[in-house]
C-alpha cells in the first residue's frame, strides 16, 4: 500500500469524513495577547462559540445524524465544563487541544510536557474523559486496549439506500462507543496547529493514540519514534479545510469574510477530488465561527450535500485512526 | 426562555431588524493615529460620511419607510452638528459612541469615564440630547420612565399584506417616538466594539439602557452589575454584519473591497438564519462606507429584500431593548 | 445647487466619465523604499507600465473613442518621454503626479513646493506641457485663460444614436483641444492620494486649475483659499473605483488578486449610481496594472458597457474642471 | 519585429503556454525564518508538495500529455532526490532555483555567486543535470549548442484536430528530448522573483540560457550584459499567473483562500487576451500549492480549456527560450 493509495476503509467507503470542531472558546483569543483577558469585545468572540455556537452545532449534527470530534483546551472545559459535557453526551469524541491554547516554543520541551499535563488534567478532572492506558504499557503495540472500540468496524456506514448515519443504525455498537467516548480521551490537536519533533514521543507516552496537526499528506500516517517504533496515528488537516481563514475576523489582523458560497466552492472541490483519490476528508471548524447563523445553515448544507455521494464514512478521530491501523496491520510493508 | 429560544417580539414577528449606522466621519481616522490630523486625503474618507453618506442614507431610509439608529462620536456632533439635527429631524435614534473614537484603556477606569461623559455632554450641548434620567434612579429598576416609548408596542409591524412601516401605520404613536428620540440618547456602542467590565457599570450609572458592543450572543441580553442588579441590556453584533471588513479600505492596513453581491449573500445568509431561530438581525454599517453610490443602491436593496419576508420588525436600538425587557418581564427566570 | 444634486455637464448629459491613469511606472516601488532601486524583480512590475501597459491602453482607448487623463511624475516622464509623448500625440492629457511619488510630510511645506515644482519642470523639459499662466495671475478669476478650452462645451456626446465619440465628431475642436493639451497641464493628483491644506495654495498659486486626491465628494468641488477665494476645482477619487486595492500585488504586503468579474461588479455598481444621481463618475487606474492582459479585456468591456447608456460624457479632467465651473457660474450661491 | 507584436512561434502556434512549478518544499518556510526548521507545523506545508504535491502532478500532466519545468533549490534536490528523479523520468525539465530559496542582497554579488553555484553543484551532484556549456564557450554565442534540442521546433503542436501532444505525436524527438532534459539544466528562476543587475551576467557566465524571474513584459525578451552582447532570454512571469497569491496560506501573514472558480476566471482571462495578442503564457504553481487536492482538479480543468484553443503550444522553458532566440534571428534588428 503506497502512502497516496486509496485507503481500506471499513465497509468499503471510498472516503472517511471527520468533523473536527476546535472548541477554543476565549483561549483562542487569550492566547494572542494576555491583556485580551481586560478585552470584554475581543473576548465576546469566544465566549459566542460556548453560549450559541456548541449548542447550535450540536443540534444540527443531531439533525443530519453525524458524529464529530471536539478538540478542546483545558481552561475550555474548566470554564464550559457543561458545554463539553453536552458534547460527550450527544456522542461526540472530546480531544486534547492544549490547555489555554499556547504556541509553546519547541525549544523548551520541559515546558512543552508541562502545558500538555496541564490540559489532560483538566479534561479528567471536569469532565471525566482520561487516556486509555498509562504510561507503562510497553507491550500494547499497535492495537487499541478496548475491544468496545474494534467493535466500531462492524458498523454498517451510511449509504444511498440507507439513509440514517452508522450509529443510529447499530445502536448497540454505538451504545458502547459512547460509553467509551465518555471515559476516554484519544487524539491531539496542537493549537495553530504548531508541532514539534518532541511533541509525538509525548502524545504517545501519555497514551494517546492519534495526532491532527499537520499538512503533510492527505491520508492518515504512523509517526514514527525516535527508537523506531510507530508513534501516534496522524490525521493530516490543511487551511483550505478550516473555517477561520474564510470567516474568523480579528481587528488587528484583518482578513476578507467570505460567502458561504465561495467557502463550499473550496470545500466541495476539495471533497470531490478526495472521494476520487479514496481517502480522508478532514474538516476544522470552531464553534466561534462555524456557529454563527450563516454558517450553521453552511454545516448543515455542506454535509447533506456530502452524505449524497455514495460510500462516505462520517467518524471520529478515534474510530479512523483505528480504521487506519487496522489497514496498515493487513497490509504489512506499508512505508510510516 | 433559554438565551438561545425565539425572542418573544412586538407583534408576533419573528424578527427584530436594528439597521445602525456609526456616524463616525473623520473621528474613524484621528482615532488612529493623532497625525492623520494634517493628512487631508485620509481625512476625507471620513468627510464624505458627512458630506454624501448621511444625506443619501437618510433620503433611503425615508424611501424605504424604516427607522435607524445612528450612533454619534462627540466629535462628529459638534463638527457636523447639522446633519446630526437632521437624522433626529427623520425620526432616527441618535446613540452615544465615545467622544474621538477612543480605544480607552481599560486599565484607567477613571479616563473611561472622563471619555464617556465627554462624549454625552457634547452630545447634549450640540444637539440637545441626553441620557432619560439623572444619576440617582434608585427606584425605576428595569422599566423605561416614559410611557411614550412603551406605546411602541401597540404598533403594527410590516407584514405581507401591510407594506407599509409601522411608523407609517401609526403615526400618532410615530410622532410621539420622534419627540422622545429628539429628547434622549438611550444606548451605547463602543468605539471598535471595545468594552471593559466597567463599561457596563458607566452606562447603567450614567442613564443609558442598552449597550451594542459585545458578540457573544445573536438575541438580546441583561447585563448583570457588580452589585448583582439587572444592568443595561446588550444588543449584539458581529463583523460579519459590518460594512468595514468588506468595503473599508486603508491605505495603512489594506484590504480587499468586495462586490455587493458577495456582501449581500454573507448578510442574507445571516438574515436567513436568524429568521429561521427567530431572534435580532443587527446590521452595523458606516456612512462613509454605506453612503458609497453603490452601497446605497446595496442598502435599497437589502432592506427590501428583508421586508419580503412576513413579521420582520425593522425597529430603533430603544425599542429593541424595551421589548427585550419586556419579553423577559412576562418570563421570570430567564439567564441574564 | 445644492452639492449632492445632479450636475448640468455640458449637452444635457446625466454622468461625465474620467478615466484616469496614473503612471507611476517604477516609482511606485522606488517610493516605498529606495532600496528597490537594486531590486530589478521588483522594479520590473513598473516597468511594465511603461513597456506594455501605456501602449495596450492607448490602443483600446483608441479602437473605443475615448479620452482619457495620464498622471504622471516627474522621474517616470524623464525615464519614460517617449511613452509621455505617445499619451500627448494619441489626444489625451498629461496631469502633474509629482516627481517620485513622494509621500511629503505636510509639516514641511518647503520641500512640498520643491518636489511640486520639480515635477513640473521635469513635464515641461521633457515633454513641453507646463501650467497655463504664470503666477501673477490676479485678475483671471474663475475663466480659463483660453478661448479654446471654453469651446469643448460645444462639442456633442456620445449618444445611443451617436455611437462615435465626440472628439471624433468634433475634429475641428479635437483639433485644438489636442494643441492646447500638448501644451498644458492642467491637473494635480497627490501620490498615494495625500493631501495636505497647503496642497490647494500650492495648486492655485503654480497655475493648475483642478487637483484630483481626495474622497469627500462624488461630484466636483470647488476647494476655498486661506484668502477666501475660490481655489481650484477637486475632482473627487475614492479606492473602490482604482485598480490598484483589486489587482496590485506587492510581495510585502500581499493582497488578493481579483477577477474582472468582482471589479466589474464593484463598477458598475457605483456607476449604475452615480448615473441615477447625476455626477461624476472618476476611475482611477495605473498602466502597471490595467495593462495586464486580463485587465486591458476589462477596460474593453467596461468602457463599451458605459457607453450603453445613454447621455455619458467620456472627458478629460480639465474639461469636466471647466464644465463644473461653468455650471457654478450659472448658479450663483452654490456652497463651495 | 516590435516587443509587443505576435510571436512567431514554431508551427504557426499563435500562443506559447509554459506551465512552471516552483518545487520548493521545505525551503519555502526555512528562508522565510530559520526558526521555522524546528516547527513541524509550519514545515509540513511544504513536506505535502513533496509527499503528494509532485506525485499528484506528475500524474495530472501524464494524463493531460503535456510537458513542464519544475525550478528545483539545491536543498530541495538534495532532500527529495527520489521526486527530482521521477519529475527528470517524466520527461519534465528542471530548473535551477537558488539553494535554500534565498533572497540574496544585491549588493553583495560575491554572496549571489556562491549561492548560484552551490544550488547548481546540489543539482547535479544529486540527478545529474548541469548546465550545457562550460564557462568558457565564448565562441558559442547565441545558438545552443546541441542539434537535439533544436529538433523540438520541427515538432507539430497540438491543435483541435491531432489532440494528443506534441511528445506523444513525435516520439524520436521526445526521447531525445527527454535524454537531453536528463542531462542539463538551461533555466533559472530566483526564489520570490528577486533579481539584480549581476543576476543576468551570472545565469550567462554559468551557462545557463534563460531567466524566469521578471514581470515587466509578456513576451520573451534578451537581456543586454554590460558587454553589449546578448545576454540570457527572459520568460517573463506574474504574480497574477502564481497560484501562490490566490491559495497559500500563513498564519504569520493570513491571506483570503480562493475558490477554484476565482483562480480560473483571473487565469483564463489573462490566456484569452494573450492568446489574442500571441505572445507567450507563463503559469507559475508549486507543488505544496497546486497539489492540494481540489487544485489538482483546478489544472486538470485549466490545462483542458486552454487545449480547446487552437494553435498553442505546451513547452518547457528551453524550448519556448530557444523559439524566440530563432524568432529573433530570423528578424534582425529586434529591440532586445
Amino acid at each position: 500500500m503506497h502512502p497516496n493509495d486509496p485507503v481500506a476503509w471499513p465497509h468499503g467507503a471510498r472516503c472517511a469524513v471527520m468533523l473536527a470542531f476546535d472548541f477554543d472558546a476565549e483561549t483562542l483569543w487569550l492566547a494572542r495577547d494576555p491583556a485580551n483577558a481586560k478585552r470584554l469585545g475581543v473576548l465576546s468572540q469566544g465566549t459566542y462559540g460556548a453560549k450559541v455556537g456548541v449548542p447550535r452545532i450540536i443540534e444540527t449534527l443531531d439533525e443530519a445524524d453525524v458524529p464529530a470530534t471536539f478538540f478542546v483546551p483545558g481552561w475550555t472545559a474548566e470554564h464550559h465544563t457543561g458545554r463539553v459535557e453536552s458534547i460527550l453526551r450527544h456522542g461526540h469524541e472530546v480531544g486534547h487541544h492544549g490547555y489555554l491554547h499556547e504556541w509553546v516554543d519547541p525549544q523548551d520541551p520541559a515546558r512543552e510536557e508541562e502545558i500538555f499535563l496541564k490540559g489532560l488534567q483538566a479534561l479528567q478532572r471536569t469532565v471525566g474523559v482520561k487516556p486509555l492506558v498509562s504510561r507503562h504499557r510497553s507491550s500494547v503495540g499497535l492495537r487499541w486496549p478496548s475491544k468496545r472500540i474494534a467493535a466500531l468496524h462492524r458498523l454498517p456506514i451510511r449509504s444511498v439506500l440507507a439513509a440514517r448515519c452508522a450509529l443510529r443504525c447499530a445502536p448497540m455498537a454505538a451504545r458502547s462507543l459512547r460509553h467509551l467516548i465518555r471515559d476516554a480521551t484519544l487524539g491531539y490537536r496542537s493549537p495553530a496547529w504548531e508541532a514539534s519533533l518532541n511533541l509525538m514521543a509525548l502524545i504517545d507516552k501519555h497514551g494517546l493514540r492519534y495526532d491532527s496537526s499537520l499538512m503533510d499528506q492527505i491520508n492518515p500516517y504512523h509517526h514514527v519514534l525516535a527508537d523506531g517504533r510507530r508513534g501516534p496515528v496522524e490525521l493530516p488537516v490543511h487551511w483550505s479545510l478550516d473555517d477561520a481563514p474564510f470567516a474568523l475576523f480579528s481587528v488587528k489582523s484583518p482578513r476578507t469574510i467570505v460567502s458561504n458560497e465561495q467557502i463550499l466552492a473550496v470545500w466541495q472541490d476539495e471533497f470531490s477530488e478526495i472521494y476520487r483519490w479514496g481517502g480522508l476528508f478532514s474538516l476544522t471548524m470552531h464553534p466561534q465561527v462555524m456557529g454563527r447563523p450563516s454558517r450553521i445553515a453552511l454545516l448543515r448544507a455542506f454535509i447533506a450535500w456530502m452524505r449524497s455521494f455514495p460510500g462516505v464514512w462520517f467518524a471520529r478521530g478515534a474510530e479512523i485512526a483505528q480504521a487506519w491501523t487496522d489497514a496498515c496491520l493487513s497490509n504489512r510493508g506499508i512505508a510510516p
